[in-house]
C-alpha cells in the first residue's frame, strides 16, 4: 500500500424529498446564488419550481444559467463566470447531473481568476480557489457530485476535452434525492450505472500489493451495481435500487476507492475518443472498450483477473484453467453490460474501422495511456479493432 | 434505507513515515499548539522527540499536556481547558490512542466555553464550536481520529462514563503511520482490534431493509479483520497486516458504515458496565459481550445472522437448517476473539456473577439499551449470567 491523503468532505443530504429543502443548504454559504442546469427536463418534472420555491423561501437572490449540454463548453462556463461577477454571486447551486456540475466548478474556479478560465485545464495556473458549490443530482453516473475533478470541453480547438483535479474541486453539498432517478430513460440509467462501474474498474485493476480492504470495498460496490441495475431496469420507481445506485456512484468517485494504489484509466482515455469522433454517451463507450480493454491485458496480471472472475461474479475458481476462470470473468462483464441494452462493439454502435488510426492517434497524442498496463498508440489501434464485432 | 447526511471532512496523512511532516500540518491550523498525550510509551520509542521536531521546524509554540490514561478523567481536560486559555493555543495535536484524542476533543470545545465543560457531556450546553484537532494515531482501535464522538469520564461522580456525539468533533486531520503500531502488546492489538469490528457489527445487525451496499461494505471491512488481525499477531512488523487494520479502524467508525439505517450498540452498552466496575480493557469487554448478546437475540432475526454467518465467516449455508448457521457465525465469531488471546466469558477474565444484578441495573438506568433489540434490565442481566463460563 502506497502512503495516501484522503478526505471526503462534501456533506451528503440523503433521501427523499431532500431537494425541498436545498435553500437552507444555500443560504450557509451565501445569500446570491447562480442556478446552474441543463435543459428542459427539470422543468417539466418539477423539480426546477421545487427548487426555486425552496431558495425563495429563504430569500435568496437567484440568477439562472441554464444550457448546459454534454460534454459541457468553455463557452458556457465563461458566461457563467461573468454573470457571477456581474452579479456578485457567492454560491453556485448545479441542478443536474456530472456535465452540470462539472461546468459549476469550472464556473467557480474561473470567477477568482482575472485570466481565461481555460488556463485551468492547460495547467498554467494552478487552482488556489473555488466559489462555493452546492448540487442537486438528477443522473448518478459521474460521481462529480463526490469528485475532485471537472472534464470540460473546448469546442473552438476542435473538441479537446480536459479534465482538472483538485480538492478544491468537491462540492460543498450534495442534495441526493434517488426518487429524482425514477424518470430517467432505460439507456442513461444503463450508461450512468456503466459510468459507475467503470470508476471502481479503473480503480480496482492495480499493480499495488497490499490493498485487501480497498479490493474487497470495490468488490462490494461492484457487486452493488450488477444486483441493482437490472433492477431498477426492470422497475424504474424501484426505491432501494435507485438509492442504492445513487450511493454507488458517490462511493466510486469520492476517492475512498483508490486510495493507496495506482489506477488506470486505460478504458476511459479508449472510450473518450469514442464520444469525441461519434459523440457517444460516455458510458456506452466505455461498456464497449472495458470488456475488450481487459481481453488485451489479463495475460498481464492473471491472478487479478482471476479474483474478479470469482469475488465479483461469483465464477467458481478452476485452479487447474486460471486462464479459463479469467476469461469468464471478462466475458461475464461483457454479457452483463449487453443485457443493460448497452452496445458492446463498433457494429452494435453503428461504427466502422475507418477513423480507428485516428482514435488511437488521438488517444496517446500525450504519450502512453492507462496505469495498469501503458498502451501504446499501436496497442489503442489493437483494442478498437478488436472491439468491431 | 432511511434518509441521512453524511460527510467525512478529516484529512487523513496515512502511510510510512507521516508523523515526520506533523510541524506542517499543524501549522495549517495555528501557531500555538497543545501537545496532548498519555503516558511515557510515545518518549521511549522516540514518536515524541520526532512530532516535537517536526513542531519546532516549523517554529510552533509548543504548550504540552501528558498524563491521559485509560477512560479519560474530566478532570485533565479541564486542566487543558487552563492551559489553552493561558497560553491562548490555537490548535491541538493529540499523539496517541482513543483516549488521548478524546481528551483532546472535550479541550477542544470546552476552551470556548464559559461554564464547566462536563454541562456537555450532561446535554446542558450545546456543541457549536471547537478547536482544529490534529491526530497522530498510534493505536487503531477506537476510530476516535475519524469520529463525531467523544468519551469521558467523569470519576468525581462515581465513575460516569459519558459519550457526546456531534459533527464539530471530527478531527481536521489524521497522521496515521502503520509503522508506529508494530511496537503495540499482543494484547492492545488484539483487543483494538475486537473493538474495530464491533464498531462495523453494531451497524451491522439492524433493522433497516433496503442497504445492501451498506451490508457488503461492512462485510468487506470484517473480512479485512478477520483476515488480518492474526497475521499481525504473528508477525508484528507485517505493514500490510498493520496498514489494513489501522485503515480499517478508520472505515468502521468515520460514519460511512452506518448510513441509512438504525444501530445497535447494546454490546457495547454491556461492555460498558464490565469496564466501569472491573476495569477491563474496552475491547476485552466487547469479546465477551458480543457472541453472548448474538446468542441472546438471532432468534429474532435468523436470516440477518445467516447472512453474517455466510458473507463474513464463510459458513456454508444450510437452507434446512437455518438456525444452525446462523448459531455457527456466532461459534466462529467466539472462537476467532478466542484464538487472539481475548476472554470471552467471566471465567476467563477472573469475575464472578456477584455484580451482575447492579452492572444490569447501571446499564439500563437510562431506559432499555440497544437498538436491534431492546434490552431491559433482567435481559441484560441474562446476558451477563450466560457469559459466565
Amino acid at each position: 500500500m502506497r502512503n495516501f491523503k484522503f478526505a471526503s468532505p462534501t456533506e451528503f443530504l440523503f433521501g427523499k424529498e431532500t431537494e425541498r429543502n436545498v435553500g437552507a443548504e444555500v443560504k450557509k454559504y451565501g445569500k446570491k446564488v447562480l442556478v446552474h442546469y441543463g435543459g428542459g427536463h427539470i422543468k417539466k418534472n418539477g423539480l426546477y419550481d421545487r427548487v426555486m420555491e425552496s431558495l425563495k423561501e429563504q430569500d435568496i437572490e437567484i440568477t439562472e444559467l441554464g444550457g448546459v449540454k454534454a460534454n459541457p463548453d468553455i463557452g458556457l462556463v465563461r458566461e457563467g463566470i461573468a454573470l457571477c461577477k456581474e452579479k456578485q454571486v457567492e454560491v453556485i447551486l448545479a441542478v443536474g447531473g456530472g456535465s452540470v456540475i462539472d461546468s459549476a466548478k469550472a464556473i467557480g474556479i474561473g470567477v477568482y481568476y482575472e485570466g481565461d478560465v481555460w488556463d485551468f485545464f492547460l495547467k498554467k495556473v494552478p487552482v488556489e480557489r473555488m466559489m462555493p458549490l452546492g448540487v442537486v443530482l438528477t443522473i448518478p453516473a459521474t460521481g462529480s457530485e463526490a469528485s475532485n475533478t471537472t472534464v470540460v470541453t473546448n469546442s473552438e480547438n476542435g473538441h479537446l476535452k480536459r479534465a482538472l483535479s483538485h480538492s478544491l474541486l468537491r462540492p460543498a453539498f450534495a442534495v441526493m434525492n434517488p426518487e429524482l432517478t425514477y424518470s430517467l430513460p432505460a439507456y442513461q440509467t444503463a450508461a450512468g450505472g456503466v459510468d459507475i462501474m467503470s470508476h471502481v474498474l479503473e480503480r480496482y485493476f492495480t499493480r499495488e500489493p497490499g490493498c485487501g480492504l480497498t479490493d474487497r470495498l470495490c468488490e462490494a460496490t461492484l457487486k452493488t451495481m450488477i444486483r441493482q441495475l437490472p433492477a431498477a431496469l426492470e422497475e424504474p420507481e424501484n426505491y432501494e435500487a435507485r438509492a442504492e445506485i445513487m450511493w454507488a456512484g458517490t462511493i466510486a468517485h469520492n476517492g475512498i476507492l483508490g486510495v493507496g494504489r495506482s489506477e488506470d484509466w486505460g478504458s476511459h482515455m479508449l472510450g473518450h475518443e469514442l464520444s469525441a469522433f461519434y459523440d457517444m454517451t460516455h458510458g456506452a463507450t466505455l461498456a464497449i472498450m472495458i470488456p475488450r480493454w481487459m481481453e488485451y491485458v489479463y495475460q498481464t496480471d492473471v491472478p487479478r483477473f482471476v479474483k474478479y472472475a470469482a469475488d465479483v461474479w461469483g465464477v467458481e475458481h478452476d485452479v487447474f484453467h486460471p486462464e479459463k476462470t479469467a476469461l469468464e470473468g471478462i466475458h461475464r462483464t461483457k454479457e452483463f453490460f449487453r443485457s443493460l441494452g448497452m452496445p458492446v462493439s463498433f457494429a452494435d454502435a453503428g461504427i466502422g474501422a475507418e477513423r480507428i488510426d485516428e482514435m488511437a492517434e488521438n488517444c496517446t497524442r500525450f504519450g502512453a495511456v492507462g496505469g495498469f498496463v501503458k498502451l501504446e498508440k499501436e496497442d489503442c489501434a489493437r483494442i478498437y479493432r478488436a472491439a468491431l464485432e
